[in-house]
């Protein structure tokens, strides 16, 4: 153990870690040993490693041996940078940072300028010729110091600071002199005298042991424990300590500062670009209080195209960092966003790292650095996330424009969408056919609103979570949601939307942006959606290399053709029972409901065929022998009722009922659970008739497409099985009943029967079902639903709350809950296969436009992934990505 | 092949099956052939085998071998008999059986008098002296035989049968005289030849041959197939045929019938009983157109005591017949419920079984057959029914009493009930405290219905299953209870029940049988319950073997009394909600529903946690050291909401709000699916005081027991998980807190904390779950409804139709589905002991009362299950049949 190597030094001296030590140096650590090997100008430091950490953890104290390697890794750093830690003339300062193999919430982030003391800020003082900035250097040392290694309640000493401005009659800290802050450090140190009993230590070399040992002690505090718990992972583990020089741009006109990228972030155009100040600190670029210049001619834009440019001002210090950015891009293989400083002429680098981008830039950056030959097709795919293609498919708001965000929900759907705000489905489609945009304002949807949604830019709801009516419908339309906004006061009998006290009338514009959740007052400017020639080229490349197919959810022929752009493959999912909402259809749908008799349904029936029949027309003219997966009707009758005194009344003419009777009738159908009620197959068990004339509907909507030439390949699916023989009972009604139309028609057509694995049953006994489907659909968002016991639309109330917590690390509606219902959907898949081969297996959920939940559903071996439209490209992309990695 | 084996003869001359070959001679053959080695006077016969059934699917007809070994066997019997099979004088006529292994619906049943034609019709009227008996016997023949073996429509013959009555002026078949008889089977002949072409056979041998292809077609038919199917039965067993001499019990005063069983089926005393009739025919007997005679003098009662016994009459037949009952009570170690004939002085048995018998004769005959060194104990526990044992437990009907039965709805919870309708709880109240005896009407029962039902004799509703919330609460209160009968109409408004168009008022006389949902009219005399001494006994037995433990759902002392007496071993679980329901109680829960901060909250709390922890230190003192699992608050909130707008002011005067801010807050409380939302330990998270209140309240009043001499066990559960954290960060709360009082109070408890297993991912998941848990109890009831999918409350509407057709084979939430919600149970089981081998683990839902499921949970090495404290002995009963099954 004498022998054991507790610290690794890293400079473009000598270096003795690299990025494969992750480990050992932790994830920053050996990205700065990493940086150093490739012969880059980093501050010269070292890094204690994690395991002195847990030899700290044990002794309860830095071990004499871990001290010993600590105090010969310092003097090389002094011997590199020629300066001397606690020297009065020439001080060497450190910067301390924690550093575990994954970042973690709650461990000791940063002290910087270690090794301050009364005689060091002179010095810094001289050197700097500026001893405001020594002493406000040193002023905020003590305060982190206090506060994060001393473990000092830090207000008492902000107090202080401000009553000193008070004193002085400035409100900035800014406006303070350096006389002031001399004045406040020594106030500090007494308060700090006073309150702990503690001296502020002057001696560099206890500065450094106390912060060394803050960073191990934060590694089993209570909020990085529970962060580790909650994520699996070892307390084992431990933390590194990086110790690094600390490096001055603002050590007089030889040193600047500044921050670079190797391409342009928002494009992705081929341009290095970047902006510094000269005789600065690295915040100052951030403070905005200075105007920075460009470093070069192609960073130059109006404001600051009179600057001199870096390149002219240090020219020997821009070529170095040219080279420095071409080896940095060519060594992690991706545009980087680079921090820099020069102190006295001598370039360094702080910090690069991948950086971020729009997704425009992203995928032409990936792209092109396939064609520049530094990347391969497969490793350019892995640098776009699929999540963020969201922001080209949708418009979205002007980056430029100014915005007044009254509320924050949900960001159910993205894009963004302006208009008049309306409190009903009926006044969004009477506004909409005025030609006027409007914005539906509701507490929740439901099936009801489909009309009015359809008629609306966008939808904003009081309730519901990420998958609530309104957020799945939206972004199954691509129209903008922001669902669950709770802030909003809704008075739709008034037509009064009230938040934070203030009254938005009917027709007040308001701006919704579903990427991020903000509702906005007036109109802010949008910008459209634009698809590149590089977008299609990058979503080539990740068909090649895919093995999931992408099917979508659509239930016309509109969403249909948008999903076809977007390359969906089929169709994973139609639902027929949004086809029965549109006006003319949904009386004879409650005329259907309202039958005594199965005679009196089929009569009602027979009113619907002809609509569904055209929509399945459509559908299957559209996909063009696409292979097209029509669910049966699933929701409990109830939906389709009025829910509006007037409603009933009409109805009740219609039907020549008296309002009394109607309202029985409704009240008869109502359930306490309705999500695990009277619905799905067993509507079909119990009404034959209604699967009847669907599956009828279907075959001749087939057969007269069929006759114009056109193929269809449909798949007809059985919904909520939870029992083998309701399956094999409405498969065989189904059947045949197809085959009595195609004789009828004299005709062949091949279609497949299969069911929808939905709930915990049809998982658990998938053997059964597998021998009378020929295929299965998960359908994760009821999966989810009955395997958590968990309501999508109750769980709003609650699920902020528990995620808040960490009693569940994410919405388990939005990212599939692997190990709980993960472990149905594989035992499902395998016993199913087991018993038929030759089934097809995907999923029409939710999820299957969620990237981590496609990267499982690869993993265990489903055929197809099935989303919204808009997310089709989204799930082309992580299957391609799952597939790769 | 040729060697093969198809018939074999029975008789007690020669007899070569015995009970073994079930699946080759099918249930009925086997059973004739074992009593025939036990050298009863079986009529003879011969039973063509199932493979013979395989043989005739696969040929389409009767295979020539099969046909040689039919004759011989025929001719065999013709031997025995001394009588010819189509003779003119003394001939042989068969009846004709199907028999599986299992009997089934859809097969053929029953062909008697085979061998019946114009000449042999003249010498059996000859024989019997009877000419009338003889045609009437050939008519019924012709009518059976053309219907079940030629397919002919029966509704012709039936109507020609009815016509001729008509045309003689006579309204039953009786009075049709043998000459009418004779007129009736040329008719019926006639119209057989016009309507099919077909000669009806005159040749014995051609009836014979019909019939058995008739039986063998009889597999293949769709009621039998399905049934197969449904219950997983082999397509490939085929059926036996079983064909036996016919005898007669009216071939003159030598001849006689009867029944007889060898103790009294209604109190199991030992005593020889039975009824005959003289020249008759068995049918005679049970028509009751004659007063049957005693077979002997102990079979004597008021309306037969003056006729002759059979033992007086003829002696030797009752000697031999008492010679028969002895072996045969021997022999099959029951009770036997025996039929017999004798035809011309010999005595033939022509069936015999287990007699049918009260719960109160088969715990006697049980207890003395072991006396009687006739059963082991372990073969009398399998004596009886575990579910017969609800008889003995409950006041019931006196059998004696004649009833109008109104409607019948579900058996919910057993027992009889006479008393004044009431809607409401207030009036149940109200008249209960006047000492009047009611029964509760409702729609269905919500828990503020808890006082009302216990001021009731009964409970009645229209809408809700077997697990409904009134069936589940009557039961744990042993309450009759009929639930879901839907053919009430129930306007609460008015106060008016109306049923079939006739309406009771409030205060009308209705009487109910919870054990087969009946209603009755006015009030049905009841009789009370009794345990015997047998029946102590015989449960002392039953626990000597078992192996499962018994405890009890009960949640107040009263209940946990009961359930002591009937022998429960702790309690399963303790509904701490039940508690929150009573009056004084339920302002201070909703006053804490309306707190706006915790510290409200608490508050509130603070005033209930005097009567919860009064209600704990009951049950303690009950239950005196054995074990009491205490479920924390799991309902959720808005169930302890008031309804009427009248409690809706009051509570608004009550927290001084305004009535609108009230209803405001019920609204947002109102939930989609309650089931599914925030509730069970999603409570405890985000109200983490209420949890904390309730453990203090154990705790406190297990100090307070101790302090009084009295033994504590007190296990707390933790409800409704899904997500490990949520287990591990509420047992921290309660645990935490428990050790505070502990040391307030400077004792030290044993205790323990565990979970709910009720919801599919927390089945899934048991091995995270096992570590943070003292033990497990299956929640049943949820996991039921969450697995399949289905809410019991809502499943009222269609579950009966689903079980109609075959779709379910019972109800769910009745009998466990042991594959698919069983599986999740073992799986649990399973991983949660591999984590945590030392927890207990139980289950608590309603199938702990179910004897088919008990006997799973035995299987699967549960420690226990609960159920309500009337169907502790059920449980008790079926864990030691499991434990020797």
């Amino acid at each position: 153990m004498s022998s054991t190597k507790w610290v690794y030094s890293f400079s473009n001296k000598k270096t003795e870690g690299d990025r494969s030590m992750k480990n050992l140096l932790g994830g920053k650590g050996a990205n700065l040993a990493e940086m150093s090997v490739l012969g880059l100008a980093v501050p010269p430091g070292f890094t204690v490693t994690t395991e002195a950490c847990l030899d700290y953890v044990v002794n309860n104290q830095i071990s004499d041996k871990i001290k010993e390697q600590i105090v010969a890794a310092l003097k090389q750093v002094e011997e590199i940078t020629n300066k001397k830690f606690g020297d009065d003339q020439n001080p060497l300062l450190f910067s301390v940072r924690s550093g575990a193999r994954v970042s973690m919430p709650g461990m000791m982030d940063t002290v910087l300028n270690l090794g301050m003391n009364d005689k060091t800020v002179k010095a810094i003082g001289k050197l700097s010729n500026n001893h405001r900035f020594a002493w406000d250097s040193y002023r905020r040392f003590i305060q982190m110091y206090a506060n994060v290694i001393m473990g000092f309640n830090v207000s008492m000493l902000e107090s202080t600071l401000e009553d000193l401005k008070e004193a002085r009659g400035v409100s900035e800290d800014t406006e303070l002199t350096a006389e002031d802050l001399e004045e406040l450090v020594s106030v500090f140190k007494k308060i700090i005298l006073e309150e702990s009993g503690l001296s502020f230590p002057e001696d560099p070399m206890e500065q450094l042991w106390l912060a060394v040992s803050a960073v191990f002690d934060s590694w089993d505090n209570p909020r990085a424990t529970k962060y580790r718990d909650l994520n699996h992972f070892s307390h084992d583990w431990g933390t590194a300590v990086n110790v690094q020089a600390m490096v001055f741009g603002n050590m007089g006109d030889d040193s600047a500062t500044g921050v670079c990228f190797t391409r342009d972030p928002s494009t992705g155009a081929k341009r290095f670009f970047g902006e510094y100040l000269v005789n600065a600190q690295g915040e100052d670029v951030v403070a905005g209080i200075r105007t920075p210049g460009p470093i070069n001619n192609e960073s130059k834009n109006v404001s600051n195209k009179t600057f001199k440019t870096l390149e002219e001002l240090m020219p020997d210090s821009f070529f170095e960092l040219t080279t420095v950015y071409k080896k940095l891009e060519e060594h992690y293989k991706d545009m980087q966003d680079i921090e820099f400083t020069i102190e006295k002429g001598k370039l360094y680098i702080l910090q690069t790292r991948n950086g971020k981008r729009t997704a425009a830039a992203a995928i032409n950056i990936a792209v092109d650095l396939v064609d520049e030959d530094i990347l391969k097709k497969e490793e350019a795919i892995m640098k776009v996330e699929p999540e963020d293609l969201n922001q080209l498919l949708h418009p979205r708001l002007d980056p430029k424009a100014t915005k007044n965000v009254i509320a924050i929900g949900l960001p159910a759907s993205p894009g963004a969408a302006c208009g008049k705000i309306v409190f009903t489905s009926e006044r969004a489609h009477e506004l909409n056919l005025e030609g006027q945009k409007v914005i539906l304002v509701r507490q929740e949807t439901s099936p009801e609103d489909i009309a009015g949604m359809v008629a609306s830019q966008g939808i904003l709801t009081a309730r519901g979570g990420m998958t609530s009516h309104a957020a799945v419908v939206a972004r199954g339309m691509g129209k903008p949601c922001v669902a669950g906004c709770s802030i909003l006061l809704i008075d739709s009998k008034n037509n009064i939307l009230t938040v934070n006290r203030k009254q938005y009338q009917e027709e007040d514009l308001l701006t919704i942006d579903g990427a991020t959740g903000e509702v906005m007052e007036g109109e802010v400017a949008t910008i459209a959606a634009d698809f590149s020639q590089n977008f299609s080229k990058f979503m080539g490349w990740a068909d090649e290399f895919r093995i999931l197919k992408v099917r979508t959810n659509a239930d016309n022929a509109e969403d249909t053709r948008i999903a076809l752009e977007f390359g969906a493959e089929g169709i994973g999912l139609c639902r027929t029972e949004h086809m029965f909402f549109e006006a003319e259809r949904i009386l004879a749908v409650r005329e259907m409901i309202f039958a005594a008799t199965r005679v009196d349904r089929e009569k009602a029936l027979e009113k619907l065929k002809p609509f569904q029949k055209e929509d399945f027309k459509g559908i299957f003219t559209e996909m063009a022998g696409k292979p097209i997966n029509i669910r049966l009707l699933d929701p409990p009758l109830h939906e389709f009722l009025p829910h509006t005194e007037e409603d009933l009344q009409e109805l009740a003419s219609y039907l020549g009922l008296e309002l009394k009777q109607v309202k029985e009738r409704c009240d008869s159908l109502h359930e306490f659970n309705p999500m695990l009620g009277h619905r799905g197959c067993r509507l079909g068990i119990t009404y034959p008739e209604i699967y009847l004339m669907q599956a009828r509907s279907i075959m001749e909507a087939a057969i007269e497409c069929k006759k114009n030439g056109v193929s269809v390949n449909p798949e007809i699916m059985i919904p909520l099985v939870s029992v083998d023989y309701e399956l094999s009972y409405l498969r065989k009604l189904v059947v045949e009943e197809i085959d009595r139309v195609l004789e009828e028609a004299q005709d062949k057509i091949k279609y497949k029967v299969g069911t929808m694995i939905e709930l915990p049953r049809a998982a658990i006994m998938a053997s059964e079902f597998a021998a009378y489907a020929d295929f299965f659909s998960f359908g994760t968002n009821d999966l989810t639903q009955t395997t958590y016991g968990l309501s999508r639309d109750d769980a709003s109330k609650f699920l902020p709350e528990y995620i808040g917590k960490g009693v569940l690390v994410e919405d388990p509606f939005v990212s599939l809950d692997q190990s709980g219902v993960g472990f149905l959907v594989e035992h499902a898949k395998k016993e199913g296969k087991k018993v038929n081969p030759s089934m097809h297996i995907g999923i029409c959920g939710e999820h299957g436009g969620d990237p981590r939940s496609i990267h499982f559903f690869h993993k265990i071996g489903l055929d197809y992934v099935s989303c919204s439209p808009f997310r089709v490209p989204v799930a082309r992309l992580a299957a391609a990505q799952s597939a790769l990695s």
